[in-house]
């Protein structure tokens, strides 16, 4: 007998305490990679346009962290997961607005701040996809709406111990559907299709910038700084092995879960992206940089639902597939004249839409049970239940569903307003003169070059 | 009966020993966060300048995290926190220069690594103020004097066990001041108001740069890169969930009060940076991106004393009003023709006061008990109390008077020896070209473009 | 008695499990962080070199961390670590070829994820050395070999329970060569000097970029982009946090030895990077803030052996011996008209051999017990003995003898087959506009900015 009682006592709490110490310094810690992210989305998005439009899509970026904080604060997290005692329902929260007093006591701040990044991740999504035309006001409006209701509720759906898509239920008294509910671990579905199709629906109502798809010389318009573009893809990489290894939301007895997840997600990336520099090769003999990137981005929404249920090997088929959903999905649009200017859409909507599905193909009733604690339902090439597949594909469409009737008519009344689209001659000249004070860029760069470039000329 | 011996004694050391092994991992990923503040401000004060001046900038900002690290090694630790056994003293500390051996057994290496990180992230804070025009051998001198002797000083008055400001002589023996001492967790003026104020004191000696308030066009001087700045302000955003949260020291016990300090730092950051976009708006009738960033920045800065002891809710509140000060300083900075180049005295210095009585005014009794042990003492909203208001008030005079009176003579002396400035056919030309090598970005650049760009013009 | 039997047995399991929580967290972070480092190679690299091959090198960087992931999955980790019960050999692993599902129960994904990211970390080395000339498959050729079966030997050898030359074996049953094995706890032979040998052998093969040693102006190369510079050598010494602290393998019982490595990587970054800035300004009269990058990265690659067996004022010694060896080395690769773009191998190859001796000169016995639990053997200048010296200096001869057998047949093999340097006109030309689609920035920086400028010329 060594330890005293007082001892034992403090052990006790420290390891077994309601909310041990490691599992909020695992989430603090994924919570910050997960923040980071909007570094990420930022950086990408500023690199992918053009440079006179670059101010302003940098502070739609800032916004989107701002707003979203500040929404997900008001409203957003009490929709998502605000629950009193008898109280529950099926489809939204209703408690702890404005983190009121009872919040700390129950959930914890850390799984605020952890769902905060998630909101503003799934926020700025959009912010690529109507860069360089759409007004600011409009995008604040947009970003509010987003992170304080629309993208809440299908939290609560997928995620909260009571919606009716949970998967969660399964562990509790009432079951989950078809006896396993959905298996989205860190959002494909309630994230990356939120966002994405609020992209694709935004981009569609705003349409498409002035020399896309008509005037003179139509075409793709290339960004202005490949380096940001990486620079922006290395963070969102990053950034992932927050978003999700953390979506454990604990650490303490599913460290495994958390390392197999790290794994998947990383050979998801790594092939979607080998598999994409290579399509895109077939189809334009070139070695596209942006495209190598928006396959590991494509890679790593593929594997977010099924990142820890499957096998390493799985990894590396699913992240390729994804490449595959998210060009045919750049071809669609394009087909649709729908301009997403850095391809926000397929990355994250299409993409997502695969990866939805994926782990109802994929899924080990091993690693059900350790990240589920639902050993009766697996993947359908493992086990040939259909079960996970139908709540996945049913999520998959109501998702869908809930954002486009909610968004599309949002968008149009923006639109009938003439509060979401700048003036065309604003547009032409670059947003960045009119409404930022100038150029993103020095001319004192210029200056110097310029002269001894002119020699060169 | 489940655990022999052994295994007791093993859990004993794992849970309750000394320097707890999760306490060193949480400080070490909170010291790493911290330290990458210094990329953030390099990238923030790069692009805020003009590009021929990028170079020279950037050499600053990494001899601030060198000079920084050896200083601090060398005598800034030993001054902070060094104590042995019965010579303790109000003033200054005495011990562990150089991290001589006892060191170890003592505080722990990983307490140096974060304590550094902040000396460095002081220091740092002036390399804006005084861009464009300070010659590099002063800068160094600069950096040396702060982080081995300025900054150390004050973290012992509030931070040690025994400076005359402790808030943490409450729990020890002897009575902290008014029975509450400065409660300042992370350092609004310990690191803010010091580093700020070095800032105001080195661009007012130093004198504005030519054209900024003389000459034929004088005005503001834009930087030459927003994505740089953003790209700072990100980073410096993330940092500060290393900065804060890591004030706990620990994680084993205080997990919830590094949960609480997370959620503040985010919507201090969230609404202080909406906040100045508004004001500067309404000031300019530009959604200007620069200010948006000083926003988040002055709303991170004004809850960095208050965050582990106030609501969610008065977070909200404390950054707009930081967003206030910092604005009404950057004013009287121009008033006063002190040319600042990246506003980093209004954002750290005056948001900085501002942060420091915050708490004073916000802190809630329940929080205090659990941040700092003191049950007693509240903020002047919740109990009417002045105490706090009083001690941290003290405390602002008292780091302005000890700052004022040693940088203020410093940088005189640089001024007098002719050492502190660079001539003014370099400054004109750029600091880049006569002493860094030439430009910081590469000809080729324009080279091709120009080419391009001047058959459109 | 205060606990139950359940929640002995359930602390038992959360504290004293075969693979603590805390340790996955401490890995999964760690292994985050030195992913980062692929985002400091990717813009440290891509602003050392000129505008016109920026895609080509980022892409080369992206393909790094892509095409490591994959083959480090297939084969990589299973030659350096893939052990089966009684077929262990001290030259190469021989399971777990693609993770195969004995793994799991094994060694734990997480030391997966954490072994990946430095064999990435390896491979990219060389991005830089051959860079804006050589092929893209050629170096993706290259990125496998070195991944799949290179450097996982080597890891096999020094790191593996059972290879000749680990240190690790003094722990086991069979005795370490000459009582101590190889002392290399990061990895500067393992990781950095075959990294860096590569990169040397490759630009030599290669033959140096047109203009640098011959033709009308022979001479160094400038890259287009400080700012990316410094932004990538501060993300590799962030990322460093995690590649050296991270080499504990645990957290649980050695965070006093992680945190000591926190403070000597620190110190010896700082020392490396001050005493470079000195030592190019003796030979040039420039403050040269790309030097004091490389000095920084050469201090850090010096304290990658030595960091949990030295004094911090170790560190500062190791550092500056690392810039002259960096140094020395870059004077060497010039004379012998080697043109490594970057100077990666005089980073990583020559200041990784004095890394490599470091620890032998200057480890602490008390040290060596903590990080290796070998109390027999210290440094030379403690101790007197010379074995690590011996152990460490055979290590140095038989990785240089390895690397240069298989990399340098590999790359003439290359070059004989025509694939390895891109054809003279597209290396003029640059590799953007003919291989990926055109310039990596966009014309319309340029075109605002161009005629603004050209009318101030």
């Amino acid at each position: 007998m060594v330890l005293t009682d007082d001892e034992e006592a403090a052990i006790k709490a420290a390891v077994l305490g309601g909310s041990a110490d490691i599992d909020v310094h695992w989430i603090l810690y994924c919570g910050t990679l997960v923040f980071l992210m909007q570094t990420g989305f930022a950086m990408l998005c500023a690199g992918s346009i053009r440079a006179k439009n670059a101010q302003n899509i940098l502070l739609k970026n800032l916004l989107d962290a701002c707003v979203g904080a500040i929404w997900f604060w008001a409203t957003g997290y009490a929709f998502a997961y605000g629950q009193s005692g008898s109280d529950k329902n099926w489809f939204i929260g209703n408690n702890y607005f404005f983190l009121s007093k009872g919040y700390e006591g129950g959930d914890g701040y850390h799984n605020w701040f952890f769902q905060f990044a998630f909101a503003a991740t799934a926020a700025t999504i959009v912010s690529g996809a109507v860069a360089e035309r759409c007004s600011m006001t409009a995008y604040a409006a947009y970003s509010a709406f987003l992170t304080g209701f629309v993208y809440p509720v299908v939290v609560h759906w997928v995620w909260s111990g009571t919606g009716w898509l949970s998967a969660w239920k399964a562990t509790g008294n009432r079951a989950a559907w078809l006896n396993v509910g959905v298996v989205d671990f860190a959002g494909c579905g309630v994230v990356h299709m939120v966002g994405g199709a609020a992209a694709g629906i935004g981009a569609a109502v705003l349409g498409p910038r002035i020399g896309r798809f008509a005037g003179e010389n139509p075409g793709p318009i290339k960004g202005h700084s490949m380096p940001l573009v990486v620079l922006g893809t290395f963070f969102l990489w990053v950034g992932w092995y927050g978003f999700n290894p953390g979506s454990t939301l604990y650490i303490g007895g599913v460290s495994t879960v958390a390392s197999r997840v790290a794994v998947t997600t990383t050979l998801a990336a790594a092939s979607g992206g080998v598999a994409n520099l290579f399509i895109h090769y077939k189809l334009s003999q070139t070695y596209d940089v942006a495209e190598m990137c928006n396959g590991i981005l494509a890679g790593l929404v593929s594997i977010t639902s099924a990142c820890p249920v499957v096998e390493p090997w799985a990894a590396v088929v699913i992240g390729p597939i994804g490449a595959v959903f998210y060009t045919l999905g750049a071809k669609l649009l394009v087909k649709l004249e729908i301009d997403d200017a850095v391809n926000a859409t397929p990355v994250h909507y299409f993409a997502g839409c695969w990866g939805l599905l994926a782990p109802a193909l994929f899924a080990r009733k091993e690693h059900m049970r350790e990240a589920y604690g639902n050993a009766d339902v697996g993947g359908l090439f493992y086990t040939g239940q259909g079960n996970m597949l139908a709540c996945n594909f049913v999520a998959l469409i109501a998702i869908t569903i809930w954002v486009g009737a909610l968004m599309t008519p949002f968008f149009i009344l923006l639109k009938k307003a003439g509060w979401f689209r700048v003036p065309e001659n604003i547009e032409i000249e670059g947003l960045d003169d009119s409404k930022h004070g100038g150029s993103a860029y020095g001319i004192e760069l210029a200056a110097a070059d310029v002269r001894k470039a002119a020699e060169r000329v």
